[in-house]
């Protein structure tokens, strides 16, 4: 049979791993991380243009599979992201992801892309972008909870957005912690290993708890936590897994994306459906406040939002236009007569 | 900068549209439809294993996108498809879409595939498969009303499942009739091309409609359709978007794929939320009588459902195994330590 040729219509740019890992060191990972940030702070700042719904997740015993459209008046956008707390121990990454931005006026595709590193990467610029407005003046320590594949992606935002050149480190598994060392070390930051995380705490400006059981744990109790630190709280992201003891949260202002979704899978599911919390869109556009004096606790309740994922398709969409950082992808069938789907595919015969 | 390799675990089987239609030609297209048609009928027959939700749409003025997702105990698959009316005039298809098929235990996706090749073939082979459970006894003559890009396949299928050997065309613009008279009768099949919705009509013993405009329109009337037809009515599939007349649907028996989904998208909008339904799945399995005798109006209210497109995903891993129609996408970063993906990126440097 002949080998027909798909028309330029039937092609979507695809960045493949080996290609977002090229378009990371060609712009540098601290200024891929800055830019991105002011990407996801320009979409925060104009959130109610969005079309907005909690995640559609699919849970089985062992893990999570989930999709996060949303779309504002041009781009249609969606990540399919799985978490699967076991995979480590199998040789398999616990979160992968990949996702599609499209045309809202015709529905086609205009990027697939990998969305494992993509989704590091943004979730860590998310995280310094909301401590830039919540961290303590002048916060120079951050204690890491939990040193997995999502920890110097932290460290290297907080610095880049946020000034943080100190890490206290910890993992219930000294072999996290030594990796996130070595790599954090050749990365220029000042690197504690500490062995308890009432340790990694002491001093801290901010902490970051990022670990990955899939259950209601107890990472930071009441007492590890002074006032004036900020909390940038990430692995709490599903019904029945959260980090915090509830005594953190009734003390904390809370911050976050999206309550309705936040209210199903962040730490807040401890609490009351009507406990106060702050949208941090409003915080961006300087309509609420954020921190407002030295001594506060505040709390990002992170648990990933599809507009960070918007923002992050939009940005890779832009920085690879022009590269060889993508290539063509014959996803969408495209007849010469849009009506004609059956010819095309008999004269392909 | 080195060139790295991904490892087998990245790699992610990709289904391109010039493979679908190799795939398609090396089995046939009606052995694909009846194949294809088997696959759906045993995931309809095993219902209740499906974790089930309606699709997810973002609608705007000019059309819609959707999420698809289902999952059995084992695998799941989500779709992802756009419905743009106006498209077919800007020399776009109306309907694209593409669909991922992955392991429920580690989150892995094991196939990415185009289907809007795929969606066209499994909405026929539904149609059909629902015909030999409903169509009157002996049936030989279709109406087609609407000849769009559905319309051949919608034959095909029929022949193969339901021994339809005569069509009748209408089409509001005679090039799409034109069209897919000249594409049927190069498949064998006795074709006449009629003037009018009311004219294709007389005779048959199905009707399918399958027109494209997001209105609600009214291309069959109560005064069209007579006693022991069956309608397969593809076109009213969205919010506002409807073929038939009110009358047909109260004095037709209405089968439907999941309620929860049919009363906001399918014909039956136009019905009180508790009319009476009867669900395709109860018939499959012999639980409730689908045709009951040859004087009875039947209505396939089809919008088209998750569980469908499971189906079709199962399918073409299964048929794509082992051949040269799918090629490696290095989708799925992976690090040879899990936890070490900012190894991975800096390694890559």
């Amino acid at each position: 049979m002949n080998t027909p040729q798909p028309s330029e219509l039937a092609y979507v740019p695809f960045v493949s791993v080996a290609n977002m890992m090229r378009l990371v060191h060609s712009l540098g990972v601290d200024r891929f991380l800055s830019d991105l940030a002011a990407y996801i702070e320009e979409d925060f700042k104009r959130w109610p243009e969005f079309d907005k719904t909690p995640r559609v997740a699919s849970h089985s015993l062992e893990g999570v599979i989930e999709l996060m459209p949303t779309a504002d008046a041009e781009l249609y956008g969606f990540k399919y992201v799985n978490g699967h707390p076991k995979n480590m121990k199998e040789g398999f990454q616990t979160v992968t992801a990949f996702g599609v931005l499209s045309s809202v006026s015709n529905g086609y595709p205009v990027l697939l892309t990998e969305m494992t590193l993509l989704t590091a990467l943004r979730t860590a610029a998310t995280s310094a972008l909301v401590g830039r407005y919540l961290a303590p003046k002048g916060a120079s320590v951050m204690a890491m909870i939990g040193n997995g594949a999502q920890c110097e992606f932290q460290a290297l935002a907080f610095r880049a957005l946020c000034g943080i050149t100190r890490l206290r480190l910890y993992d219930i598994d000294p072999a996290a912690t030594a990796k996130a060392k070595r790599n954090l070390e050749g990365q220029g930051f000042d690197v504690m290993a500490c062995s308890s995380a009432q340790e990694a705490v002491e001093g801290a400006d901010v902490i970051t708890t990022c670990t990955a059981d899939k259950q209601c744990a107890t990472i930071l109790t009441d007492n590890m936590v002074g006032r004036g630190q900020h909390i940038n709280a990430i692995g709490g992201d599903c019904p029945g897994k959260t980090e915090l003891h509830k005594d953190i949260l009734t003390r904390a202002q809370i911050f976050v994306e999206y309550p309705e979704q936040t209210r199903i899978e962040g730490e807040i599911q401890q609490l009351a459906a009507d406990h106060p919390v702050t949208e941090l869109w409003q915080v961006m556009r300087g309509e609420v406040p954020g921190r407002t004096d030295a001594n506060q606790l505040t709390l990002f309740d992170s648990v990933g939002f599809a507009i960070e994922d918007f923002s992050a398709l939009r940005f890779v969409r832009d920085k690879v236009a022009g590269t060889a950082f993508s290539e063509p992808l014959d996803l969408l069938a495209d007849p010469d007569d849009p009506r004609d789907l059956f010819g095309m595919l008999t004269r392909a015969g």
